[in-house]
């Protein structure tokens, strides 16, 4: 795989689906035959578009049946229903907002604005999840350092990710491995919502905790969907992200937000 | 001001008082003395760093006595209680999370990160808010055509950004122009809280409407307050904000996510 | 039914289950041996308990295989972790806060007390919500007449109803139909969490709309879950609780928060 | 004061200026000219009306000139603008879902009732507040005893409801004392907005923590607004709200949720 692909891979999404003035090529090693943009022209940025804008739901990146621990029937329902239902609903709101008068009380047009913002997190967060799901499981890779060095080991990581979403339990939010573009550190988060997520970062493992996430095949049991959701972690996509997070991070340099005492 | 300080300006911080291993130079031109990594040894990130880390309070980017409407006491009240109680209190709880024992309940350690999650959000949208700060309210350059493009004219943009923040009205919460990294388009986000940003978003422009943002001043008066805000507005350093991100779309060679239909 | 027991039943609870020095006796049409406190002597109120306190997790009101279109194994799964997981998880924070130093940093209190709080709620919403499970979801009696007055009809009331829980689709909160002691009017209230109610009021009829009170069974048909859930309101039991709180109105001699124009 | 009097001040409001229909007489000991329902006109339970009702706002129940370290101007702006904005919000919102269409999206109708449900919050617990201001701060009566035997100590338990409170700092929330119907216990509550509230409970003391109660006078000096908003307690109010509440507890027949072990 080209090093070009891993950029385009880290965020690849609907968006890939270029516009019409785009050369695009479809690589086939992508399920779903994802459209990315091609070489040179790709260097252009795409014409900036009013709102409503026009999102396309992405297919699942892996064969849901193949995955281990987690049913076809979550996996698919997860799919379709939350990030599909998101990106609908984004678009909904989008053209509501678009065409909202000038004398709608504030708090109209703010509450629409607040449900655009939790539908478009909704739509990424869930398309890079996705992302980070259908590989091997085993940690590998450059990400396997940098885990090791922040955190001491990647069993104290694993750990402290693990009961961290724990403790969600029953409810909603995710937990989250990012790359700071402030500080060009890792960074793990735990939020309670779609429409939180770490500023200024690059996710790059992100875990879906909110109950539609594990109980059609778990019910309650959250421990062992976290289980399965790390027996099933594409760490080689982890390791992609990272990668491009990091050169990102060196042509805007940063230093370091640390300091000897 | 040469290219790479606008690159340097744009995630400005207490990152920028770089390690011991690294050469640092002292700008001038910017207040408090914020040393910046030099050129080439920048290149290099940083180590990764252990939790807890040590992060530095940045000092105001501008004389608090020249803003319009905007008080000095209010500004580094602001400054000091809201942004360096964030950054203080970050650094306490890394501390305790790194000390957490195997046998805490699941929710402890959640309820933790969770404040980790908010304090370090807080920190970083409070360092972009004061960096658009402190300019002439004049909006210029690339960013006025970007935004006339998207929203039709930079009135109705304005507009609603200003009602979305007036809608927030007694509570919490901040108004976001962003870079969407995942469609190369900007985007405008309400959110309710400082643990919510646009995911893989690069921000642009943020408004505080927390009511510590301006109740010192205004009391209530949050209409007020933003048509300050806006009267201060950094347009400057909007532009070089959009200038990096819409470099980092374009070395990710990302497509649109719009289509025409 | 004589009408003390009807208001015994209106917060029918672990609270019920007396403490020692209480006479109580046996009901023998209350599933679970639910013992109550007897008349004359439960006019004493209990002695005042430090926490932590002994919280006794309440069995399930009604057979779980008798319910329509609610499986055994969804009920069964809501009633053990997310009720009863509250009930233990707030006996566990009690404690720690009881032990709580008093050089704690305070957003550690707060911390917990937020979580005391969201455990404490959640505790009796899901009393209350399974107490109002279990009947023929054939309206009648006065609350019939009560929502007819205040919404037009039964219908429109149901639709709301209906719809607002929709609406939430694919995250946590709740739907209730509410007495608002306030006004001694009835109101309905959509809320995200576990940690909201509508202040100074007493719920009537309450829908679970968080993912764990459906996705076993339904997946992400929220539709069908809200379907069945009508399906089995026990309205007996909301028509005692309506009682209960006008008596309390009543008693209070709460006047009417509309007027005349 | 008559024990009928202790019922209605429990909950004034507006409430309690009657309908045309209801008997009324003003009372010359309440500040502001308030009107009360006047004895056994008062029975009857007000009738039901349609929505949007008609909510009439509180003036403040003590002269704002008189309270210790809390200015008039605070005051006065925390009762119009978030006490009164509420009131003016919440009759806005019932407005529009009493005209809401069929086919709108669910998540517009969820939108407008979770705004309501904050209104109608918002506009119950200030007046709450506000009604257990202007007294002497010097605990007495009943509920020191209830305090001292549920906390250890009442300077414990002030400790604790002053650091709750602190932990706040910088956004949004309330410390709550009530009366918990469910077990006829006290509880305390943190909450953090105004959509929350403890579930089936009489609330017996409320602390605004939101900055606006306090940024005016205090910018971000949280712990001096707590100190002030203690000095000015009006513990004879929350006595009242006691007993009336465990009146109400006695009247359902209650028992405890602790038990021996």
């Amino acid at each position: 795989m080209k090093p070009t692909s891993t950029r385009r891979e880290l965020f690849q999404s609907a968006a890939l689906v270029g516009g019409a003035a785009m050369a695009t090529q479809t690589l086939s090693f992508l399920p779903g035959g994802i459209a990315l943009a091609a070489g040179p022209e790709a260097k252009e940025l795409p014409k900036i578009e009013r709102f409503p804008r026009n999102y396309v739901i992405k297919p699942l990146p892996f064969n849901p049946d193949n995955l281990k621990g987690l049913s076809s029937k979550l996996l698919q329902s997860h799919h379709e229903n939350n990030y599909g239902g998101a990106v609908k609903n984004l678009m909904k709101v989008e053209a509501e907002i678009a065409q909202i008068g000038p004398d709608a009380p504030a708090y109209v047009l703010t509450g629409l604005k607040t449900n655009e913002h939790g539908f478009r997190n909704s739509m990424i967060l869930h398309e890079q999840y996705f992302d980070n799901l259908g590989g091997s499981g085993k940690i590998q890779g450059k990400v396997e350092k940098l885990i090791s060095d922040a955190w001491g080991s990647v069993a104290r990581f694993e750990s402290e990710f693990k009961t961290a979403g724990l403790g969600v339990g029953g409810g909603t939010g995710w937990v989250l491995l990012s790359w700071d573009l402030r500080t060009a550190q890792p960074i793990m988060s735990v939020t309670g919502h779609n429409n939180q997520s770490a500023a200024l970062s690059v996710p790059l493992l992100l875990m879906d905790v909110y109950e539609h996430a594990y109980a059609i095949d778990f019910g309650a049991k959250l421990k062992d969907y976290i289980e399965s959701f790390f027996a099933n972690i594409n760490w080689e996509m982890v390791n992609k992200r990272l990668e491009l997070a990091q050169e990102v991070s060196k042509s805007i340099e940063i230093g370091s937000s640390t300091q000897a005492t």
